[in-house]
């Protein structure tokens, strides 16, 4: 993403030397492998672009935004324990290519790592840092229990799915952006707003990324079209058309969703055609844009200049668009 | 154990309240359960009683003991998942009576819950706690890491088995004793006398758990006498043995380590009179003292009152002759 690259830059150079060789390798190569995996490091920019754009030097935010990258492998790797996941970006994930061993325990030190690029700051800032990273790590652990919870669940709520990607992916969006924030020492409501900025365009992100998986275009996505409903995921649309649809369409869904046929292309037409013709493919929509509209309505009470907010502006528009 | 009852009372009050009824409760019962198993808080009651003695109000130590608790029992929650174990006090183990996913996550939720009781202090304690907490804890993980290799290594030295019981468990008393200090705003003179007194007593501690497997009292060691041997895990006195020995007795050893014979009593003879012979209960003996007795000396040099120093004197002497 152009406007984040700066920022993307510097974290890619700190990440390198941010967990140096340590012994015993068996405990810290499993760290710098899937750090090496890549990814889009949008959290750690943001929390520097934030530090940026409030006036203070963005080299300052680096070791925050580490922290929150690292935060984030963390969550990987134990999430993909859970959730039995062999790849990891295209490459083996940690339990694979060591044991479930080597990514429960290499997970906790990167928790553990993560408070320590805190150890940087004076103690106030340090202590909203900690405090901030903590109440959004254990919203991070809240979601992904939910998230499990509702794979065995019947009668999960739409408000309640809600709350789990907002747990699970909005907080720390918004926690990253704040932490920006902190370290520039911006006031107490110019970071509920970048929070707030950041959780409210985390939702919507989510929320379209369950979208996307049934209406979007397999040139941009970056997923498997359908993936969700092949895979029997009980997104926003399900349950949208589970709560609000009429009775024949969501027993056809829970027919639908309760197979799984060798060639799904059928399956996929049918629910398709039930979330168009519910209404639930239009209202997931409005939802959504409900949430990114919020979103940059709090960004134009933000105590800066129209440029910034129209950079701002245009990297919500990206991760909106998948151009990032 | 008498010394320490006035706090672990204070402690088991606390923890009740610790771990609030919160949602989702698949994340957070399995806390409530691994914490209701009990244990007997030793280290969270010496972080009260360092702030006590240091002449401070004990209960304003109460956040920093427990977060001593809850850390001690998240490592227990994930060890339990690595170490296969299916029990953990005579109770099932979290993993057991859940899964393993639950074991991974409840224990994620509790190392960082953990981080959250420094909260309750001003910023310059919260770093100071968190500081070393977080040096601690990687600590502790290192430690883990070195114990699971060295399942698969035969050629670990004396000294790298030193190492690993410092890292797995003499660290944490060590900062626990300091904690103590860091609340009551002791110096830094002070608080490095403590964890250096907890320190060497956990690894005096530890050597002596692996001596009384094997010549222990079996009235009073509370575990299986020759649990070690008959598990053939290779404990100080076999690496001595294995370093120092003469080569027969070593690779007598070294067979005797290899078998599981169904009837374990004339292992143990064999290795017990080897263990003898060698010299290595003897050295094993002293190694542990020299530890000790420096913990005893570093006492001398703390700013406390007679009275003080002998109930600590007293403590470390009730932890040796395993009265607590």
């Amino acid at each position: 993403m152009r406007i984040l690259s700066k920022y993307t830059q510097a974290i890619t150079d700190s990440l390198e030397g941010a967990v140096a060789q340590k012994n015993p390798d068996q405990l810290y190569e499993p760290i710098r492998y899937i750090l090496s995996l890549g990814g889009k490091r949008i959290r750690p920019a943001l929390t520097l672009m934030v530090c940026d754009f409030l006036g203070d030097d963005f080299k300052k935010a680096i070791p925050a935004a580490l922290a929150v990258e690292l935060f984030h492998n963390f969550s990987l790797m134990h999430d993909d324990i859970m959730d039995n996941a062999p790849l990891r970006r295209g490459e083996k994930s940690v339990h694979e290519k060591w044991d479930v061993n080597t990514a429960i325990l290499s997970g906790d030190a990167m928790l553990i790592l993560a408070y320590r690029f805190f150890e940087k700051y004076d103690a106030g800032t340090f202590k909203a840092l900690a405090e901030l990273f903590s109440e959004t790590a254990i919203q991070v652990c809240e979601g992904q229990q939910l998230d499990m919870d509702f794979e065995t669940r019947e009668d999960v709520r739409v408000e309640e799915y809600l709350k789990m990607i907002e747990q699970k992916t909005a907080v720390l969006l918004g926690a990253s952006m704040e932490m920006g924030g902190i370290v520039a020492k911006a006031s107490e409501e110019e970071n509920s707003l970048l929070y707030e900025f950041g959780r409210n365009l985390g939702i919507a992100f989510q929320l379209q990324d369950d979208y996307l998986d049934v209406f979007g275009d397999p040139e941009t996505f970056g997923k498997q079209v359908g993936g969700d409903i092949i895979a029997n995921k009980k997104t926003f649309l399900y349950l949208m058309a589970q709560q609000n649809g009429d009775a024949a369409q969501a027993e056809e869904l829970e027919h639908l969703f309760s197979i799984t046929p060798a060639d799904p292309a059928d399956k996929i037409t049918t629910v398709r055609k039930i979330f168009v013709d519910s209404g639930v493919a239009l209202a997931t929509k409005q939802v959504m844009e409900r949430y990114s509209n919020h979103a940059f309505q709090l960004l134009e009470k933000m105590n800066i200049s129209e440029d910034k907010k129209s950079v701002f502006r245009a990297f919500g528009k990206d991760l909106m668009e998948r151009n990032v």
